[in-house]
């Protein structure tokens, strides 16, 4: 009976948000999905459960169950939207993975640790599209470096070319040229920059044969080799807390943040922008009554503001229009960092938006074996759901104060930190709303949270 | 007698350094010059003392003279490079500033100091017609805002085009649609960003009438209603020292640190490097018999390298190369902002450099005025040859240590010090060249240091 309610409400919702089905391209919906529709494969949930779990009213926070453990005691909380799309269009991938150079390897693989977060825009088809895949790109990736990176000495000579897998094995004649020295670092950043590309590309691919709507965020944590790598293309961010203080992980990509390289771009190749916008920023709208006056601009070389005079051409719509959560590239996407979305177009035109996203993610990398951590330093993930409502500050003092009160050896210490995070962030419904602490209005976006105990790094050989 | 000696020296080194000169534009030498050659015009130099400070061997420090005082006491060395050019192609401004909207302008003007460092190459021109001119474009850029500036109420309100001269005087339709809040600050910004975009472009203009070789980098500092400007082009550093503490407040702008951006514009305007360059980066350059093999690679996207098959195309040479203070644009230039530079090609072909360089300065702001200053707090300002031998502790260090020794209200105290650091830079002469502490290789470059105290920020009304 409730089954049946949930449903109508689904559908209710569905159709609500029609608008946003309906801009997913043509013909898509012909082709078979790649991946059906699911939660992450860790939660462990039943077709009903997942059904369940899309109740827009109730907005159950799902955790894990307590048969269910992940790596290292990684604590998961999850919550769906209050109604802004019929799917909980987050996704998330926890693994821990072996690379071998190849099935008949002898030698011992490399293994790291591995947690994915992706949050997925009109359609949930690239998102969970890449939490499948997006591990096995890294994989092939790290496989082509996997001689030096589990070779030390190998690596400690490793100058271009010269101890590459493939390149001759006696020694190099000497150069007389000077060679740069690529640390094992830079090479585990290169492996997660084009495993990132290649998945983008996968999904292009696949889209001939299959229906993969949308795009996704993604952003990716890999524990390797005693260092932890954060790999971050989109507005989804993470964080350390050690000893209460914060380390950010991430940044954040949106039109804002990439005002200049997006500007810049379009500048280069104004064919983009299709005769309909202009890549000059206006501190509003110029009407036409305006041509001829003068008014504040900036270009993709400025910081600061200064005045021109109006001509027809800045009566384009802005390619970059909105402040803060309302920014939107070519008046349709609010993030410009992601997998996916190779068909989106503006709205009732030819201009695609795929030439101005970038599918290439920053990487940044923690030196976790040289420090030592407690029980209550983690690793936070979340989408941005999560980061809408709470800061950075908010996060480390509901994490460190939740857990001061969890015994050390609770092994679902890290689970009740995630819900109690995902609980701030949605709040509780009140007559006109969700609401969280000081009557703020809750987040009514989907809410993914990973909290990752950082000791078992240092336990880690 | 000495002077004869000097000046054959002079000649000899002019001699030695003819690659340099040989290397400007054909024909430019057939044009009057725009300004003489000379030294900052704040020192008050005579032909003949100008004449004396060119010695390559005793590298004379120069200072203000007894009789001349900067604005704030501002202190004030430099000393000319060992042989690397005939000239010393440094050159500094000075000044305060009033800006009126217009000559017969009743209201009080808006006044400003302004310290400009430019430090040139490929000859003296640039160096010389920016130190004469920037100052003006920022005036020109400063007046365009003038009544906003000086007007806080008016600004206060201001949106978009509301409030700025030219505009109606009676307020606008109260209007549906969001706009943005421009701050002063942004305006000053970007009043000193289009400062040094006329200011290169003038240089381009004046090249058809007049000589002016080569380019230059060009770093300012600007005092305006109570806030520190920086703005930074080139390889020039300006840092505050408060309390001992240091506050960068530049970014050096490298082959290097502007890698993606020159491979970005590279990949998407192929033409520009001729057939000749590729835009990938290698660890050092590809031999023909590596054709097929594999090879680390950095592509504009990527932080991190990675392996690549090599094919014909990677023989090219590489677009960035070098390391340090040896790398190179298109094996040509090793600074990527400045202004000029316009004619300046690849060596033996038809490659322009110029579009690959940017003359768009980064600008910092301090808020001068929401801080007390004690009468060792200042601003250093320095070229590339004070900061390739002096770490900014080093100079801190330096700086804080010379001061504690001299009289706090003694006048001279900040040039003495810049002195000390223009010595500590340069060294001393032994037998086998300059050297600093620790017997490391002093700067054998044009070196010049402002120090400007900023407590006299906090007194200024």
């Amino acid at each position: 009976m409730l089954t049946r309610v949930k449903s109508a409400v689904a559908n209710f919702m569905g159709g609500m948000m029609a608008g946003s089905s309906n801009s997913e391209p043509l013909g898509g919906s012909d082709l078979p999905l790649k991946y059906p529709y699911t939660r992450p494969e860790f939660l462990g949930l039943s077709p009903d459960e997942i059904e369940c779990s899309a109740d827009h009213i109730a907005r159950p926070i799902l955790i894990l169950k307590e048969t269910k453990r992940l790596p290292w005691a990684t604590g998961y909380a999850e919550v769906i939207n209050a109604g802004k799309s019929h799917l909980n269009e987050d996704q998330a991938c926890c693994e821990v993975v072996v690379v071998r150079s190849r099935p008949s390897d002898v030698e011992p693989g490399l293994t790291f640790h591995y947690w994915g977060l992706f949050d997925g825009h009109a359609g949930s088809g690239a998102a969970v599209v890449a939490s499948k895949l997006l591990q096995h790109h890294i994989i092939e990736h790290l496989q082509e470096v996997l001689d030096v990176l589990r070779n030390p000495a190998q690596a400690a000579s490793l100058r271009g070319a010269a101890g590459a897998p493939g390149s001759p094995s006696h020694p190099p004649p000497t150069r007389f040229f000077t060679e740069k020295k690529i640390h094992h670092e830079s090479m585990v950043m290169g492996a997660i920059e084009n495993a990132f590309k290649e998945m983008d590309a996968q999904i292009e691919r696949d889209k001939a044969v299959f229906n993969i709507s949308g795009g996704c965020t993604a952003l990716c944590a890999l524990f390797l080799l005693g260092k932890l790598y954060v790999g971050n293309a989109g507005d989804s961010r993470a964080i350390i807390i050690q000893g209460g203080e914060v380390i950010p992980m991430s940044t954040e990509f949106t039109p804002e943040s990439e005002r200049q390289r997006l500007q810049f771009l379009a500048y280069m190749q104004p064919h983009l922008l299709g005769g309909e916008f202009t890549h000059l920023e206006f501190p509003r709208r110029v009407q036409r009554k305006e041509v001829g006056k003068r008014m504040l601009y900036r270009d993709f070389t400025m910081s600061g503001w200064a005045y021109k005079t109006i001509e027809d051409d800045d009566l384009k719509f802005p390619l970059i229009y909105g402040e803060g959560k309302k920014a939107r590239v070519l008046a349709t996407i609010g993030v410009t960092r992601g997998l996916g979305d190779h068909e989106l177009k503006v709205h009732d035109s030819n201009i695609y938006i795929k030439p101005f996203l970038s599918c290439c993610p920053e990487v940044k990398v923690y030196p976790l074996m040289q420090y030592e951590h407690g029980v209550d330093d983690v690793l936070v993930m979340g989408t941005d759901g999560l980061w809408d409502v709470l800061s950075n500050q908010d996060v480390a003092e509901a994490v460190t104060g939740f857990l001061a009160n969890c015994g050390p050896d609770d092994q679902y210490r890290y689970t009740m930190a995630a819900q109690d995070l995902v609980m701030r962030a949605r709040g509780v419904l009140k007559d006109r709303g969700w609401r969280i602490a000081n009557e703020r209005l809750g987040s009514g976006d989907d809410i993914s949270v990973y909290i990752i105990p950082l000791r078992y790094g240092n336990l880690q050989t």
